[in-house]
């Protein structure tokens, strides 16, 4: 039996009307250095308007590729906007990216048109030549004419193109499934893999943004947006803010502490979201410069585990609650946020706090323990995180239609490659990647907690833990550890101080003492190097068994 | 281009799985006068599996209706979510209808079950003989055998039928547009007109009613539902409530003020929802007899126009925040909530506040003027209402896939029948319904306008407007007063008493008066009646003209 609704599509051209109509008063501010720039939501309707009419002059039809390479600003919240609500897909290049991947995605996604900054025209200049399918390049805030255009490319200033343009557009209304979006994931190995997002995805991940599970956003918020645009989509914030009607505010290249502090303390936003490492950043700024923050109802972190010190430091100190929270951009990302359960007690709320947090009920999520099958969510058991729903990825973007990493898609759920363990009331703890976790006799040991285990010797600088084979239990695991200077630990010494703070089965045998650990670009350990290393006989290994 | 999302449906079944296992500890509590009945969501999920596996027994499947003829309370919850998520539909039966009005919509949805609670027995057993498609009838909370089968009619106990059957289920996940729930309109003339709700305007729905917008439901949110479930979908409420895992609070058949406060006093609930009249009693039973009831953040009403007097003695008296809201059978119910705009002063704010609400996103407006033009929405013009959106019903349903009532349908936009004003910033103010608003000269007047202003008068009981031919303005305004006892006044004492109160256009020439007006079974204004008599030439009429 049909049902009698009407057949009215989730699309980002309806949110955009609205948000240009009826919530016309709120608007975005960018931070110039001193002040900022403000645009209302009428404004930003029509210079989308400008922008989509000009877009639709260099024959940017349904469903091509438009991108940008900016930072968070009222222009590139213009660009978000116009390039789905005409059909077209909205790219937002991640400025961070290493040149090749860079290039890279930009070829793959075969981007025709770039908005960017000027600010940011020495990075990019470089890689204009490379970029084979782009046609024309429109500069925001700042001299066109210092970018230099290959043979085949048009550079266009953005105040001078939208200012010849109509500021109305008859913006379709087209099939919710269609592409509104992408995102590429920037994987430490292989090439960066892309994610398409729908009309219908942005738009339910949109709603939950404001929902209280989520963020709780209404139009009385000012919302700090840090997390980079290019990045998940600044987390939802951008539509969900248009959906509410809440001011947004933008800090453009302004990401130190200190400017930070200083929008802050001018603007006074209500909600803000950023990785942990921007906050332990503003914590330390903090502490010089005392100043009250107490205008943020609420923070969202993730990206990272936050250190739960660096909650309570906010929550203590500084009256601010920071909402941890799970994502990737398979995901959109909004997985999971950590808001306590009813009717529990502070000193309770903050063993959920620290949680990845509870899923909500559009976001499906179930453990795959290593012999295949579904793990309980009791709360102990680990297995791989496994998820599905209407803003997660069901593949990757490929432009010819053959597979691109299908292994991380199993019978219509994504494999995140997270393993963790789920309470009964569904709040998510994670406690290492797949590829790093040991599997011991048919358990699973997290590498992270034993490494935080280990670093927490006052003699231990740093150490890694990996996976290595071992004939009784396929796994056990290595201990790499760095000591600090000066001191002197040996590996039995390092086992006994292990041996009331882990279960003794996962007491590692083998040690190896090393004079640093590898890392990625990024900074974080690579154990890839570490495990070849050992494969090839260089590491020196200490093996108590 | 495709987006890579994932071809997740929106269902009530994903709904019902969420709510019992990450929220399983999430609970409804039914009033029983003296105490509550408490089921987790845990405990509701094992319910609806044993009534779902009861329903297939009887032969139930996609697409079946199955009724309930029920008060608010734990049995009506399970079934609420059992049906739907079988792939069967939900048909809530208001128990007040009008008997052949009763009869014509379960004939006419063809109910092949009814879930009934025992104290609706005298009641239901009335109707069962005619109800022609009806096979078994479940009986909750009481003795089935109070109740007379007729031939081809099987009775069952509620608990005895779900005591037999497995409590795990195997809730499919089908067609987001396929039908979850049904719900017919009580209109005042001609036959009640079916709305059918899907799974995924239900999902949208519940995700808009716990929006920050509407209602702001979290985890920690104890709703008590007065608004009847057979009232449309007791305006979103219980699938809200899964969705957030917050409580609910169900009054069962204690509707009185009394039983009410008693329960309030008991349960502290956070948030309620019921129309104006029950919260007219409840005001005067505080005043009686004072209580706390500030445990209360918001109390959501509708149905009918708030009379702002009483909104300002729930916040001045009670320190309660009535949320006004507007909403249809047709319109899931959620259309707009009245939460007033960022940076207003308290008194701006209340001007917000008692207006018909803020459209969300996802209910696209407009006004229609008479000449059939689109309206400004500059806050002053006044046209009809019309929606649309994704959980707006776009037909009425008909089994034989007849048209019923086409004229409430006009490309694409449903006619609401309300005329009313938009302000620039999407607030809706109501005037009138389209059928008695009065058409003078290319303007239109508000009956209720006119006769509220009349009605101001002392020596006035009651008063009347309805739009009588006129040969040069089309329409004009009579209006048909009811003196106090006793009072004595004239039309053109009248006519000058409302000169500074109505534009001068407005003032009305004809006047009669009349010894009561008549009224609907409900207790409106009958103006079908007066027009009649006015027809007929048996109205008095003065006229100043």
């Amino acid at each position: 039996m049909l049902s009698t609704m009407q057949d009215e599509p989730l699309s980002l051209a309806t949110l955009l009307r609205y948000a240009s109509t009826f919530q016309s008063e709120a608007k975005v501010a960018t931070w110039t250095g001193a002040g900022t720039r403000v645009l209302t939501y009428g404004e930003l309707g029509r210079q989308a308007a400008q922008l989509a009419n000009a877009l639709r002059g260099f024959g940017i039809g349904e469903g091509d590729r438009v991108a940008t390479f900016m930072w968070n600003n009222n222009e590139h919240l213009v660009a978000y906007n116009a390039v789905p609500a005409m059909g077209a897909v909205l790219h937002a290049l991640n400025i961070r990216l290493f040149p090749e991947q860079l290039i890279f995605v930009a070829n793959h996604a075969e981007d025709k048109v770039v908005v960017v900054d000027a600010t940011l025209i020495p990075l990019f200049g470089k890689y204009l030549p490379s970029l084979k399918t782009v046609q024309h390049v429109i500069v925001a805030n700042g001299d066109a004419s210092a970018l230099e255009a290959p043979a085949g490319v048009t550079v266009h200033s953005y105040d001078e193109l939208l200012a010849s343009q109509s500021d109305s557009f008859d913006f379709p209304v087209i099939d919710e499934k269609s592409a509104a979006a992408m995102c590429y994931t920037s994987g430490t190995t292989g090439d960066p893999k892309g994610v398409v997002y729908s009309h219908r995805s942005c738009w339910l991940h949109a709603m939950q943004v404001c929902s209280p599970m989520a963020m709780g956003l209404n139009s009385q918020d000012n919302i700090l947006a840090i997390v980079p645009m290019f990045h998940a989509n600044a987390w939802g914030l951008p539509y969900a803010a248009l959906m509410a009607g809440a001011d947004l505010l933008m800090p453009d290249r302004f990401l130190q502490p200190d400017p930070l502090l200083q929008m802050m303390a001018t603007e006074k936003p209500t909600f803000a979201g950023a990785v942990p490492t921007i906050w332990t950043g503003v914590l330390a700024a903090l502490e010089a410069k005392p100043q009250d923050i107490t205008h943020l109802r609420d923070v969202i972190v993730g990206g990272s585990a936050v250190p739960p010190s660096m909650m309570k430091a906010f929550q203590e100190k500084h009256g601010v609650r920071i909402l941890h929270a799970w994502g990737m951009t398979e995901t959109s990302p909004l997985g999971s946020v950590a808001h306590p359960p009813a009717h529990v007690t502070d000193e309770q709320a903050w063993e959920y706090r620290i949680t990845q947090g509870r899923f909500p009920a559009s976001v499906q999520a179930r453990l795959i323990a290593d012999d295949g099958s579904v793990a309980p969510n009791d709360g102990e058991t680990l297995g791989e995180l496994e998820v599905r729903g209407p803003w997660i990825t069901g593949s990757y973007y490929s432009p010819d239609g053959s597979d691109i990493d299908p292994g991380k898609f199993h019978d219509g759920w994504l494999k995140t490659g997270d393993v963790g363990k789920i309470s009964p009331n569904g709040f998510l703890t994670l406690v290492d990647r797949s590829k790093d976790v040991i599997k011991s006799g048919g358990e699973w040991i997290s590498s992270v907690d034993l490494e935080n285990a280990v670093m927490a010797h006052p003699a231990i600088a740093e150490a890694a833990v990996f996976g290595v084979p071992d004939e009784k239990w396929d796994e056990r695991p290595l201990v790499a550890a760095v000591l600090r200077e000066g001191a002197d630990v040996d590996a039995e010494a390092l086992r006994e101080f292990l041996a009331d703070k882990v279960a003794k089965w996962q007491l590692p045998e083998r040690w190896s003492f090393i004079g640093e650990v590898p890392k990625t670009s990024v900074g974080k350990f690579d154990k890839k190097v570490l495990r070849a290393k050992y494969a090839e006989g260089e590491l020196d290994v200490i093996n108590l068994g």
